[in-house]
């Protein structure tokens, strides 16, 4: 016979318990039905006050919206694809201290919103500036000058195609850096391995990766590294 | 001129009769037409009483279905994409022996269902429980537990991403598990290649696999294990 | 500051003991230095009264073995590349179940024998025959019905190239066949991949699959897969 | 100065006429507007009778046939997605040779009607069975002992997945044997990796391969082979 | 703190100015939403007199044309799938030389038109023929002795499945030779990888290559070469 | 209990005897020993008068050739790393057919080899001229019109790199021509993925493949075509 | 004529210094000569005080270090492959924060150690333990316990084969993690993409990712994530 | 019959002579025996007064230089891993033009030398760079201005690992830039890909490609792309 008695007192340990940490759990909506979707929303919901779902397409929206009922706060994130459902008096409590958002090109503002949408609702504050890649430059050092002078924690560089901008931001800053390949562009490696290729070589030492297009990824990283400067 | 008269009589050994095991025979609908598909479910149904067609899109029942007698039970299930065509009177003669079922999220339950319904009608007992991901192990000692009371011979594990699962459950049980990677996610390896070589590099050594999605292999693997303890 | 109280029990627990199933543990040796590998040995047949290597190139053999003392049993087998080492009492306790292994060329054996030695060390007796491929399919029929008439349990099938002899094998028999593609071969796909794909995409439904020269790992499973009949 | 006048009398040489083999050209008509295929197609059946679009998908039928004059015959054959367009006078003109195709699945019928179509527009006789795979050997034998009775001079075996049927094939006759992989599956290497490399890695010597889903080259280079006998 | 002061003055270096080089900005509309092409549109066509967006597919067409407002003019060529604006005044100044296009079948048409486009707003004038593949030599050499009598500076050849021209062209002229896959095909390397591969691995020293389908990147490298002849 | 008494005659049927065809097995020698080696040739050699082993390095020669009685003729060629092994007695019954080999460069002369010697071995004659590439077409057309007039019945085409010339030679003749790849370059795609990859996607109709390095598979398949015109 | 005087100050910004990081250079050795690391190693360490070369193989040691005046004092870590040079006065000055490093199996400990050197190099304390793999989680929970206790600010987790460890660690600690994948292993995906892909498609969100065995990147993030805290 | 008549006076018309372009031939070593690459050698040296072998690497040249006769000029660049061969009175005959060369890091030093040696042999001036990288911008930023200033019509861009100095590069010049990859580094897309996809997805439009490692070919592209300006 199989043996598993030694575990027996295994589930009473709630190992993997994320809500002491005072993160919303996320559902992934990618193969998951509307109607599961709206299920897990709820009972999320109901035990944390916040409820939150990535990658969710416009076009299912309004099916997810029907099975919700008004007492909650619903909302849609467009450009980041992330459905927020709050109880009504449910209110982040932010942490006293912010990281920074930069995506290369305006193809790339999704990822990036998504990045900004969970840090904040983690409890971070958020500086953010979208398209400005290498093309533009001088874009780019506003914001960074500002996101050092605000003593961001950490810096999420969302980036397509050739990949370069997090390798350039890390060069400019001493700071972490955490670099999100996506997936915009055609050819050969346009699916995200071009930049996330670029990202893992790095000649930048103290760069590190998600995968592509999970901004979400990055957003709990950055919060995470930025909450041990308050602990 | 060519050669073959040596293997005249070749085709009265009908070599490669699935029948005398009992199973019927499972047509695999990707690629086909809903023509062929419906002829090769009634070609069968007769033969055997039951005929089963795997991977079938929702959109195509309705079009299967009206080339199909009404004197047959018809039955769909929507989860596993699969037809199940059988005669009134068919039975399923069940083993007794059974096996256990585990998927890790919500968005693996497709191909869970698919090995479920497959090794139900090979006549074999299911324990299953979906949704069981390492975000949640107590959810995963229950039905484990179970399964070892029960007795399950075999366990099947489907989970997609970084398909750590059948690893985690393989520790744990003396018993043999099959793990079905999933085409669940997003990025790079998402497509599935991520979750079946984290298994195929499992260091929980005795771990088997499938191809990825292909529950109803798994299923009648795990059917073959369970037999022979009852041969 | 992170939390991890609620674990505190955990290592009383002792979860992922191999040890009661009377499995000796095994050692990768890959990546490992021949000091390493001498001084994981020794602390296993101290514990268990056995203890394995795998992937143990030859020419490794003499450093490893002028750091064991002779009061063990080292055993070397070239063909599997394992070091087996024993307490002079040391016995193997034999289930009363058989399980088979076959090799498509004399290419695969090496492979073969690691998945031999493995099944007899964890207990279980082993029919086995090797070169049986395609072009001497009458190679084949002989042990194959052997293995049929002394009950095994379940087949190993070891083939490189084009992998097609795991998939004739599960034609004809009603066993469990555990396919393991080898990295024999030259050109596209040579290295393993294509005997994998072959045994992944199989049109013979319940082969299950390990990864590439990975004969260890398969016979940990088949052992596994007998062992339930005699529960 | 670039130079190339040493070339100059090349475009008189008309190299690569395709016209001296009596081959009708053929139109890949991937990537290309209804618009210019019909264009094409009328150019050539102008110059030569005949003329053939491949990969034209059902609902582009309708647009290219009002593009095309009543004074010619169109033909669509739907499983092999091929336009035929002749002349009202013209007339195959067949050699007194033969040869063989065969397919493993219901699902690898359309690449077998690709290579059917060509061939008797080349002007060869063709012996064909389909859903011939492992799994039915009974099936194979069959027609490949009429194949070879009407001394058909080379094979053509299409088959997706696992890609065996080529090879077993192969085994059992003294004919050149072309392998057409087949993009039918799902899972790692299902569109079609996995039988390209079965094929191209088989223990049969003698067997070559097109490329995926390519029957119309497996038809031209079948053609050519058989010719060799009555030039 | 993180630091970067000693950058304070970078933004008005502005480094990565394009517009000194009198090209005008290209917009890749890849992943943009209607809304933001029109908007980067204007903003370019205001400061340069002229804007191009590529990569749009015909059915965006209106939506992106009802945001221009009537005084500029919108172009929208179909096959290079650009969008063209320009003030009413605007006048391109052509540069005294010229560059060479030629592509190798008709499906290949559509990139031979955006590299075209591009040259041309550039200020480079262009000789072009398409369909001049290997099945048609002669149809090659009447445009290259053109191109070359007069004197291009250098040929963008573009061709997909085989790739082949490039190398073909780059061994009959003097002249640098810009090699363009593209996507067009079906099976094992279909997507370009295939005619990647072979233009990167040419027998023809001094053919350079840029990503598949990318007839815009191998306009503005052709643009630039030519260009060294005038300065 | 599993079951296979069905087969229980199959071994008497001798399936797959390649004997018939008088064709001489091959030993593929990658992933055998010396002794492996060794003993299968002289097993073959006493049954059939020859035997051949190909992939064979120069250095293993010494070693295989000492356990090889003198009374056999051994030779080695070199350059296609071939043993051929014979009786003293015995002689190559030459088939009044001819086929055709060329290379594209010096560095594919080794699988041309290969290719000739089999060819040879199995009885066909050879017209063959290696280095004819791209890059000195003149040298190409002499060797080409003899292959003509001699009336060869099949080309096989060796090479690496870029791949081009098969899909050239294809052009020029109205033949089969086998493409055989070579693993020959660096860079992406320099293992023989390039030129494998321009054959399979040649945009000349007719040509089949092998894997690459299969000079001996070529060989094979080129006999069994040149042997349909006299049987 | 190319433009670039607008960049004519840009030499004097000395835009990417690292110096102001307290950070001295490392010196990546693969491709690089004895000689040329002898003479980079030698430069930093009289800028410096310190000098850093990592992936230096064994065997190459002696052939750098007598290019290395004696006034220096040379350290070679063999297991982290490093070479570290200091001025004989040289003193490391340590942060007041600390990070813990922990590796799955013996076979993953040089790149843990890569990591650990580095990390100390750079002024931060590390607690390590190495070989606490899934088989052993009970060795796993006494360093995690301490590292929590001794408020580490980060952990780096190097894995290679299934890589499950980093996500295990990241479910049980509320700290930001690090995945290292090695190229330990044999087999599909067993150079270090299997772990690779385990990391990047974790279900365990905020776990990131260095290269393969890029051990030196990680201990540089996990330094800039400690430093945070202590600005 | 096969036909190849057309082509009877083809051998007379030289099509391919690339002596016509007073560039030597050039041997690429790999594959080819030391025999070989002398005789070769020999007889360019005799035809041209000059000859090249590329890619040869330091331990055979003794073997090579032996066969070479002491009347021919025998320069071996170890670096560039090239043999040039010279007639005692031959001279390079350079052109008034000149192209730069930058290498990112002294690892990518080799392919810089062969595109160096290559240009020069060409006739070409050559003002270059090595070890440029983005960690030294102030270090581009000099050798940049002079190539500039020095009016050199094509910049070569050497880089391994993250391959960002090209488009760097070309982001701040208004020159053709030519980007060669190179096959430094480890991990994940280690070999080249990694750089070579960055190049390939660059954003900086205009950047051209050759394949990995490939400074031979880099160097003929910008050799004909400075002759354009002296036609």
């Amino acid at each position: 016979m199989g043996k598993i008695e030694y575990i027996k007192d295994i589930a009473k340990l709630d190992i993997f318990r994320h809500k002491r940490t005072g993160i919303p759990e996320f559902i992934l909506s990618i193969g998951k039905s509307d109607e599961v979707i709206s299920k897990l929303l709820l009972r999320m919901v109901e035990n944390n006050g916040v409820a939150c779902a990535t990658k969710v397409n416009a076009e299912r929206i309004e099916f997810i919206r029907k099975n919700i009922p008004k007492k909650f706060i619903f909302e849609y994130y467009q450009n980041a694809r992330m459905i927020v459902l709050k109880k009504k008096n449910y209110k982040i409590k932010y942490l006293p201290v912010s990281i920074g958002i930069l995506s290369a090109g305006s193809s790339d503002i999704c990822i990036g919103e998504e990045a900004r949408i969970t840090v904040q609702l983690l409890g971070c504050q958020v500086f953010y500036d979208y398209d400005v890649g290498v093309a533009g430059m001088h874009r780019l050092i506003k914001p960074l000058k500002r996101m050092v002078k605000e003593r961001v924690k950490c810096i999420i560089v969302v980036a397509g195609m050739d990949g370069i901008l997090p390798t350039l931001v890390k060069s400019l800053v001493d700071l972490p850096v955490i670099g999100v390949p996506t997936s915009i562009g055609y050819g050969y490696g346009s699916k995200g391995e071009s930049s996330l290729m670029t990202m893992l070589n790095s000649c930048s030492p103290g760069l590190v990766v998600v995968n592509i297009d999970n901004g979400f990824g990055a957003g709990c990283a950055a919060y995470l590294i930025a909450k041990q400067s308050v602990k």
